[in-house]
């Protein structure tokens, strides 16, 4: 008997929205219904994507040119998901991931200025036609995620400390994504309590793909 | 006064062709007449480029699919260039460099079969309008190539351990390329002794890019 394809949901947003947080109560929820799921994160989430993440997420701020930084995480993004993503799927696994093209397109894109075309070829490149099933963007005003986001502030901090500017073009850039794929994203209100972002985010899954958390 | 820029000079072939060994010879000829000369190699060549070529350049052959290798080649290039080769050009320096943009094409174009267009989007993204001003093909048969190099074998060899069917399609890839742009590009025959070599590419430096070395 041929395995169902299982279905794959990206989570976008700026620092500190809640995608972790969120992607944890998704795949708990999911599992609670007898999906079998495999949650993981860009960039990341492969061996060697694990080894290109250590290069990109530490240092100074300016270790790397915008281009340069677009092609690492492209070369991460396509490792993980021949290794890990694209393998899970097809064993009929649900696959939830903490930010994967949208992130790339909003960081480089919008925010570092290089713009949606020379994004898009390289999304070209590693993704040719495959798409997220469901894309949750959670919307959060920039100095609500940062401040959340300072509060466990780690190691891996380069981003964060790029000025508020940056993360304000980062927001815009992504409900711009969401409004033109309506299709594929939801855009999720993600100031609320954690309990009534989750409710959102379950609701979107159930309307969008079709199955019932109970 | 405005400084006259450099000009960049790309020495390409199979393992073993006599690169680094001309390369060595060209720079302290052109050393000789005046010419202020910086010799770099890819991948790497700068501090971050070295990191990417770090995890290239070891580790199982098959530890890289060839679309992530060809993006990791790419991102250690624009590094390269935006750190090392553009300001030594723009400050009059030539810059001599072992390997280029010709060996991505021959090798995950040619060599692993991702073909010419993809690879030429991920080049127009590292180097937009920018070329070398010379290339020089060392040309050699794979046997007599893969001989020299393994006389003096180190870690590095993840590609010299592939197959020999895989040296041949590089082999007659550079070739390819060379035909492609005859204006750029100039083929070495490399099986000869060093200083017969030293002397073709002496003969092509001094033709092509009109300088009289002594
Ligand atoms: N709805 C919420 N209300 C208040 N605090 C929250 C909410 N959701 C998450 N938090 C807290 O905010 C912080 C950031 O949350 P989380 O790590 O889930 O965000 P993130 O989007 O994954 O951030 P990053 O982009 O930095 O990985 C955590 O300390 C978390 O407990
Ligand atoms: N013309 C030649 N005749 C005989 N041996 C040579 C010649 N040129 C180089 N060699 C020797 O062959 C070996 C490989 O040369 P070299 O390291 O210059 O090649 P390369 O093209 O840089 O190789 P790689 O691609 O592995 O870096 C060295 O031991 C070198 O001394
Ligand atoms: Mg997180
Ligand atoms: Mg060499």
């Amino acid at each position: 008997m041929a395995v169902t394809r299982g279905r794959f949901i990206t989570l976008e947003g700026g620092e500190g929205a809640g995608k972790s947080t969120q992607i944890r109560l998704l795949a708990d929820a999911l599992a609670g219904c007898g999906k079998e799921v495999v949650v993981t994160r860009e960039p990341g989430g492969s061996k060697g994507a694990e080894e290109i993440r250590a290069l990109l997420v530490s240092g100074e701020t300016g270790r790397w040119g915008p281009v340069t930084e677009a092609l690492l995480h492209t070369a991460a993004r396509r490792d993980h998901l021949e290794r890990t993503v694209w393998p899970a799927l097809d064993a009929g696994r649900w696959v939830i991931c903490d930010r994967f093209f949208d992130s790339t397109m909003a960081y480089q894109g919008y925010g570092l200025g290089l713009g949606r075309e020379l994004i898009g070829v390289l999304q070209a490149t590693a993704l040719g036609d495959f798409r997220p099933d469901l894309t949750l963007i959670l919307d959060i005003p920039v100095e609500s995620g940062l401040a959340r986001a300072n509060a466990r502030r780690g190691g891996e901090d380069r981003y964060e400390r790029m000025d508020l500017d940056f993360h304000r073009r980062l927001r815009d850039g992504f409900l711009d994504i969401a409004a033109r794929e309506p299709g594929r994203c939801a855009v999720i209100d993600a100031s609320h309590p954690v309990e009534a972002v989750q409710a959102s985010v379950l609701d979107a899954v159930t309307r969008r793909l079709g199955v019932t958390i109970s």
